[in-house]
């Protein structure tokens, strides 16, 4: 294969996440062999790229900035969610249970990455917990190791506040097999159990 | 989400090989996050759409038509390998080992798929076979039910020709554990042994 800008095409795709050289050279040839894909993919690549805007105040991504959740009046401004990212505000977005508002950190802190709270969006909590005043904050952390770290950081960092802090409900997913969850999840789902 | 632009972008990446909502969803995301990688996806494609030229001889792809392969005068072009795809022609000459001439078919033969000869590459083999004067067409079409299917068929076609036809070994691979191997194949390598 002689081909320069397919090649970098490929190595380019193999670096997104999920994909490595084998998948990004699939993908690659199929584009190939339907140009009009190809073009209307490069287009939207543009178009999006020219169209999203992060929001200041939340971190979120939109058309406009502020974004439309930071924007809406119907939404209670009172109640803060911290989530990791883009991808869980979608996911509680999704849910219809949330009418609140977000604020999206951009990753987890992690000493390996070299994310410190500086290069998260973590900082800022603070204020904007005094600016806004926020009644309560739900830290909506992923249940890894890594996002219940950070939690407990953002906890520590809005505890003098006296703001009211919550966090996920931890227990067995509906319409799991007991069978199936790992002694972690269930050990603390009957640790958490609630009257019937 | 009420970004067309992205939903759209997503909702065209998820049609891509391997991928599916929730990946095309990260792949979409993680290119937001890096809008230089995402301008540099663009112009990539841009440039391969330009770049990219399907081989009037071998339906191969290349810069130029007919293709370096095609083109080459050190390659013998009195053998022609018959595969079923750019990816496979790829591996062909990874291996290092074949000096002739390709005929890319573009699929397998398949009436689910709709796939006829016609819309396959597979009618104008005879002329090559004839015009080019080829001496041995070998069959490298894959190992699979429809690879093979394929390939008869165009044994088949080529028979009349009289050229000598000859497909790639059948057998354990190298490196490969006889308790791993399926049956079929552990049965086909008996039966083809040969001497030690």
């Amino acid at each position: 294969m002689q081909i320069n800008s397919l090649e970098q095409l490929i190595k380019t795709i193999s670096k997104l996440p999920g994909l490595g050289p084998k998948s990004a050279k699939r993908i690659a040839l199929s584009l190939i062999q339907n140009k009009d894909e190809m073009v209307k993919l490069s287009s939207l690549l543009d178009q999006t790229v020219a169209e999203i805007k992060i929001c200041k105040i939340c971190a979120n991504i939109d058309v406009s900035n502020p974004c439309a959740i930071c924007m809406d009046d119907k939404r209670d401004g009172s109640v803060l969610c911290v989530v990791e990212n883009i991808a869980d505000l979608w996911a509680i977005e999704k849910s219809k249970t949330y009418k609140g508002t977000y604020h999206v950190l951009g990753g987890t802190l992690s000493a390996i990455e070299g994310k410190t709270p500086q290069s998260l969006n973590i900082n800022n909590i603070q204020d904007r917990v005094t600016v806004h005043s926020i009644q309560e904050v739900i830290i909506a952390t992923n249940s890894t190791l890594e996002g219940q770290t950070t939690g407990h950081y953002i906890a520590k960092l809005l505890e003098p506040l006296g703001v009211k802090m919550s966090r996920l409900a931890s227990g067995i997913p509906i319409g799991a097999e007991l069978d199936y969850i790992d002694d972690g999840t269930l050990a603390l789902a009957l640790k958490l159990r609630h009257k019937f």
